[in-house]
C-alpha cells in the first residue's frame, strides 16, 4: 500500500510548550489558543459559528512514531499496553482528535478552548461534532 | 510547512462498495466488517477487548480533495457550506473518524460494527474512545 501525503490546512498557536504542562486530553483542559487556518482554505470555514464545538485533527509532529506499547497516561506504575488501546501521542501515525469550543472567529483565526496540544502543532482537518 | 507522510496500519474489509449504499455517519450504521491490522503493528492492539468502542481513523482514498464547499449530506436542496463545518468525505485531507463497536478479535483481525466507510479503505490509526 502506498504512502499518503498530507499538507496541513493550518497551525495552532497556544502557550503549551512542553508535554508536562499539557493536559492529557481535551476533556481535562481549559487551555485556550488560536487555530490559524491558511488563507487558501478560507472557504472551507463557512458555517462554523462561535459557540460550536468542532472536531480538530492535529499532526503531532514531535511524537515518537516507533513505539507500539506505552504506560497508560505515562504512568510507569501501570503496565504497558498497546498504543491503539490508549490516547497516547506515541503511535505510528500520530494524529490527535480534539473536541474544542469555538470562542471567537476573526476571518481565518479560530479562538478555541480545551487544548491538549503543543504550540505550533500542524492542523490537518476540522469537522462538525456528531 | 512540509508535507506529512503516513503509512497505513491496516485496511478495512466490508460489503460497502458505493457511497450511495454507505451510511453518512457511524451513528446511523449497523454495518459490520473487518479491520485487518498489518502484522508489524500487532503489539499495538494489546488491551483492546471485545465489547470496546474504538475510535478508528480512515484515509478516504476515493474522496475529492479539491472542493471546499459542499451541500450538507449531499442534499442539493440545502445551501452549500464550508467542508470544515460538515462531516463530508470531501475535504483537503480526507481523514474520517468513526466510533466502532468491537464484536470479535482474531489476532490482528478486528470485527467491528457501525461502518460508514467503503470497502478497502486504508486505516491510519486506532484509539481509545473518551
Amino acid at each position: 500500500m502506498t504512502a499518503i501525503t498530507i499538507n496541513p490546512i493550518g497551525i495552532l498557536h497556544c502557550d503549551l510548550q512542553t508535554r508536562k504542562e499539557t493536559p492529557k486530553n481535551y476533556d481535562e483542559s481549559e487551555h485556550a489558543g488560536t487555530i490559524e487556518v491558511f488563507p487558501e482554505f478560507r472557504e472551507g470555514l463557512e458555517g462554523i459559528r462561535v459557540g460550536d464545538t468542532i472536531v480538530v485533527l492535529f499532526w503531532l509532529d514531535r511524537a515518537d512514531r516507533t513505539v507500539l506499547r506505552v504506560h497508560p497516561r505515562g504512568d510507569t506504575s501501570r503496565p504497558k499496553r498497546g498504543v491503539f488501546s490508549t490516547r497516547s501521542p506515541v503511535r505510528p501515525n500520530p494524529v490527535a482528535v480534539s473536541e474544542l469550543l469555538v470562542e471567537d472567529i476573526d476571518d481565518t483565526l479560530l479562538k478555541v478552548r480545551g487544548l491538549d496540544i503543543l504550540d505550533s502543532t500542524p492542523v490537518i482537518d476540522i469537522k462538525k461534532k456528531i
